[in-house]
Formats: C-alpha cells, sequence, structure tokens
C-alpha cells in the first residue's frame, strides 16, 4: 500500500510499504477515506533528525473498517470510523477519568509497528477503546468535520476546558491556526461571551470571526497584551487557550490571564521551562497537555452531526494522497491553513 | 508604641515608632494580643536590601478593636478580631469571586503608612472587608489556632484547594514548613485517603503525622521522587502541595504528581522560571499563589471553634515581643517551627 514518510526536514515522500495488517486479536484494520495534516507534523518537518529508514506519518485519519481481530466487540466490518490521535484501552484507569492520552496501554501512530494516519490503511490496535463508530456514509458532507474530531476540535476543545471557559467568561485564545481556531469554536459553544483571538494571518483572523471570535488582536508580545488588557477593562481574560507553543505565545497567554484566571495549554511547547512567576503571583492556573480527544467524541459528534458547529471550515486545500508532500510544503510555507487528503 | 523593624539580613530590632492611629474613615485600630513570624519573614531576613529607615514587620495577627473610623460597620470596639494576611475592601470584583488575595483596593501590612503586625497596635485599612470577628475572649485556648486563619491554615487550605483535594485522593505535601503542616490538616480535612508528607525535619514530620499524615518521605531529589511513586501504585499523586518554593521542592512537586494531578503552590517562588514540560505532557494543573485567605476564614472558624482541626499546634515556641529578634534567629537556624508573639 502506500502511505507517508518523513525522512528528515523537509524530506516527505508518498511511498510503497507493506500492507497494513491485523497482529493482536484487538486490532482493527481501518481503509483510510480521509486524512489530515497535523501542525505537530510541522515540527519534525522543521528538525527531524535525518533517517535512512524514514518515518511513517500522520495521526488524523477517519476511514471504514476493513477487518477486526477475533476480540474486538464494538466496531464491525463496513463501521466508518474515527480515530482519535492516540490508540488507548478505554478501560485503564486513566481512561475511565477520560484522559485517555495517558492510557496505560496506548500509544502513537506511526511507531513501532502501527501504520501513520496518512496512507492507505492503519493497523488500530485497541480497536474497542479506540474507534469511535460515525453514523453517516463514508462521503457525507459533514467528513471534513467529523474528522477534526480526531485531532484538532478536540484538542481546541481541550484547551477551553482546561482554561475554564464558561457562560459570561472573557476568553482570549493565542495562535490563529487550526487549533486556535477551533478553540475559538469550542469556546463559543461552551458559552463565552468574549473571544479574543491573538492572531495576524488575514484569511485565519477572517475565519475566526465567523466561526466566533468578538475581537481580534493582531499584535504581537507587549502590544498584544495591552491590547487585550484594554479589551478586558485592564482586568485580563478570565480564559486564555494557549494554541501555539513558541516562547512568546506562551509568556503572552500567562501575562493577559486575569488574576484567578486559567491557562489551557495545548500548543507542543517550544521549551521546557515556563516564567510561571507571573502566574503565580496573580493566582492563575495552567493546565492542560496533549488532548484526550477520545474522551471528547462523544461529547462533540452531537454538534458536529446537527451542524451546530463546523471545525471542517479549517481545511483550505483537499487533495490525494500523492499531494502530501506539497501539502507539508504549503503548510509550512503558511500558504495553507490545514491540508485534507482525501483517498 | 514598639514595633518590629528589619534593617537588613540578620538585622531584626524592636524599636518605639510612632503610635499606630486612624487615618482613613474605613480604618480600625486594633490592639494586638498575639502574633506570628511568618516563614516568608524569613527571606528578608536571609536576603533584604540594607535599609537605614528599617522596615515594618509582620502579618499575621490577632487583637482587639481600639478605635474605628466613622465608616466602620462590620467590627465595633472590644471586639476580637483576626486579619487575614493583607487588607482588602471585601467589595471589589476579585473580593466577590473570593479572590481577596487581588483585591483592587487592598495591600500590605508593614508597607507605606500601615503598621506591620509585629508590634503593639496596626492601623487596618478597609476594616469592614478585612477583620472577621472572633467569638471568643482575647486569652481563649484556642487563640494560637485562631492566629494561624491570618496566614498559614489559611495558606496550606489554599495549597490543598488549589491541588484540587478531595475525598479520595493520594496527596503529597512538599515541606515541613508551617504551611506544609496546614497543608496536611488542610488535605485530612477535605477528605483525602493518603497523605505523603515530605519532610526531613524529626520533630516536624512527627507532628505532621499526628497531624494527618499517613506516610512520610525523607529523601530529597529523585530518591523523593521514587519514593512517592513507589507509595502511589507508580502513578504519582492526585494532588501536590507546594509548600517551600525553592527550585528543588517546585521540580519534585512537579514530577510526583500523577498524569491529570494538580499541584497547588504557595511557596514562595525561589525563581520565576518552573520546568513545566513535566507537567504539559502528563496534563498536571499548577495552580495556587499569594492565598485568600480572607475568603477561607469564614469556612475554617467553625472547624477551629469546635476543636476539629487544631493548626495552633504549629507554635512551637512563645514570647514576648522583645524575643523577636530571637525567634527570626530560631525559626531561621531551624531551632523553631514557628514563633508566636504574645503581647
Amino acid at each position: 500500500m502506500r502511505a507517508t514518510l518523513m525522512y528528515g526536514p523537509g524530506e516527505v515522500r508518498v511511498e510503497n510499504v507493506p500492507d497494513a495488517h491485523l497482529i493482536e486479536q484487538g486490532d482493527a484494520l481501518v481503509r483510510v477515506t480521509r486524512a489530515g495534516i497535523c501542525g505537530s507534523d510541522l515540527w519534525p518537518y522543521k528538525s527531524m533528525e535525518p533517517s535512512e529508514t524514514g518515518r511513517r506519518m500522520g495521526h488524523e485519519f477517519v476511514g471504514v473498517v476493513e477487518d477486526i481481530g477475533d476480540a474486538v466487540r464494538t466496531v464491525k466490518v463496513g463501521d466508518v470510523v474515527v480515530s482519535p490521535f492516540l490508540w488507548s484501552d478505554g478501560s485503564c484507569v486513566f481512561c475511565k477519568e477520560g484522559l485517555h492520552s495517558e492510557c496505560l496501554h496506548g500509544g502513537r501512530y506511526g511507531w513501532d509497528d502501527v501504520d501513520g494516519g496518512q496512507g492507505e490503511a492503519v493497523r488500530v490496535p485497541q480497536a474497542d477503546g479506540t474507534l469511535v463508530v460515525l453514523p453517516v456514509d463514508k462521503d457525507d458532507a459533514l467528513m471534513p468535520s467529523l474528522l477534526t474530531l480526531s485531532d484538532v476540535m478536540g484538542t481546541g476543545h481541550h484547551a477551553a476546558v482546561t482554561a475554564k471557559v464558561g457562560p459570561g467568561k472573557n476568553v482570549a485564545v493565542v495562535g490563529d491556526g487550526a487549533v486556535g481556531l477551533c478553540g475559538v469554536i469550542a469556546s463559543k459553544r461552551l458559552g463565552a461571551e468574549r473571544i479574543i483571538l491573538l492572531g495576524s494571518n488575514p484569511d485565519r483572523v477572517a475565519l475566526g470571526e465567523e466561526l466566533g471570535a468578538t475581537d481580534v488582536v493582531r499584535e504581537r508580545g507587549n502590544e498584544a497584551i495591552e491590547r487585550v488588557r484594554e479589551l478586558t477593562g485592564g482586568l485580563g481574560a478570565h480564559s486564555v487557550l494557549e494554541c501555539v507553543g513558541l516562547e512568546q505565545a506562551v509568556e503572552t497567554a500567562l501575562e493577559i490571564a486575569r488574576p484567578g484566571g486559567a491557562v489551557g495549554r495545548v500548543g507542543i511547547p517550544e521549551h521546557d521551562v515556563t516564567p510561571t512567576g507571573v502566574a503565580f503571583w496573580k493566582n492563575a492556573s495552567i493546565g492542560g497537555g496533549p488532548a484526550p480527544v477520545r474522551a471528547y467524541i462523544e461529547e462533540l459528534l452531537p454538534d458536529v452531526l446537527q451542524g451546530r458547529i463546523e471545525p471542517g471550515r479549517v481545511f483550505d486545500r483537499v487533495g490525494p494522497l500523492d499531494e502530501v508532500p506539497d501539502g507539508y510544503r504549503a503548510m509550512n510555507d503558511r500558504e495553507v491553513l490545514k491540508f485534507q487528503i482525501e483517498l
């Protein structure tokens, strides 16, 4: 079968690989119908240690179940399914708490003998704990939005949840990438009164406004901090969604939080250290991390199915598997917000 | 009147200062009957920039109202009162949210023209928002415990609240100082199942066990981290109370938190930067800051009055105002856990 491999910075190729196949009794074999390129895929695209064998890429996909292991009970051949970006058993102590991202028996796509999502098929371990059946046809018009439940919509929602967004809250979203825009959607969905989007890309902030942002702050650094303070009566935002991970973005997020406010971080941290002093002295909390997307799919699914949220709008280019290398390039060059692979 | 001043590292003197007196209509004049030396007073004791005029010290006190300004409504002359370690108006947006430590019109004792608590009397600004009347005689046996409501008990409680302590939780308390021990009391009071105290002073950890610690970890650094993991089935603690502030203590606190756990910080941070990467990757939250003690007094007071908690046990030496300089020395040398001043 064909799948995406990365060999080093800027080196993405679609190549023949061994066909995905069942190994464990709990596996499902999923024929991928759509997949995404994730902002986090751009990190190795920028800085990966060169590899002779290459690294299998992709962790956002939907598809049709083609085969199941003997132990699988909750999905059957022919089901249309979405996978969260991590696989998980659904039964360990963390999964039971809704923290599937910390599953004791889970893992990542594209590592060891688990396929990546940017290919024709994927062996999904722990299928019962991982996959969610979608009550739609594989070509349904909602598919782009349903695909975002695999990562970016759930991740934006996680930022909002850990930033304690709720009715009447002033929210600031740092970052106008796909996750930031999904954070806007999530904040609106959770009842935020004001949603301030910090971003500078004209198309992206315009989409952010359509999706629910009430204000846009195009400045950066200290000027951005000042603008958010002005917009929040001098106090700062109750909830700050950090959807970038770069040092300046994290610092800005901490600075614009209101005393007693909450910062929800989902941007992959550029640095392991954070200037938390500012948060300590104003009693602001810092939460977040890799999103337990599996826990959120059931909550978000009805809103997608009924058209109340349209996170699929973050995809602004669609193409076949062969265009994936150019999709990476275009996303890295910020020509494209998010690339959707149609198989 | 007599009051405590600090002139530089190790330089504490009790001297004559102008008598405390009302200035604003909202002030109360409180004759101090007991006061505390706080662990945070040891920071300037170690590292204060030398001052020719000296700095007025103390922010933990109880006493009797001697005079009130025309605007004061909730306390009257003769009332026995406790003050939180910060004064606050009780009516601003933050006070209404229970975050009195962020009061828009509040401040600290010992600064500008507000007296410090380690003296014979204090002008308390915003008396209606600040003071809480105690339904006991000024010489009541409960007074040491009631005095802790001014800071250390409320601060330990804040650590527990921001670390999300609750029934059935495994809790780790980093630090066997007065705040750490109050964190043990607070954790037990909030229903924690297991309370692991990290500390190495034999007398203090013994007191911690009497107050509710179920386990003691005397190791530090990586060994302490290993021990806590062993005690928590390899997972770490749901709730971690950071009651020290030194770099290694903060790092240990983040390391021993369980995935999805919460760290509540009340130790004054030695550094403004924190290695938050470890928390991010396991979705642990970091909260805390200067405790909104005023908000907690009413919640904790009944438990003190009915003897359900005995935070006054953290005082292991009592002396008159003249012994305050030696009290600082003894606390700094770790001879004394916490010094109580009886006037």
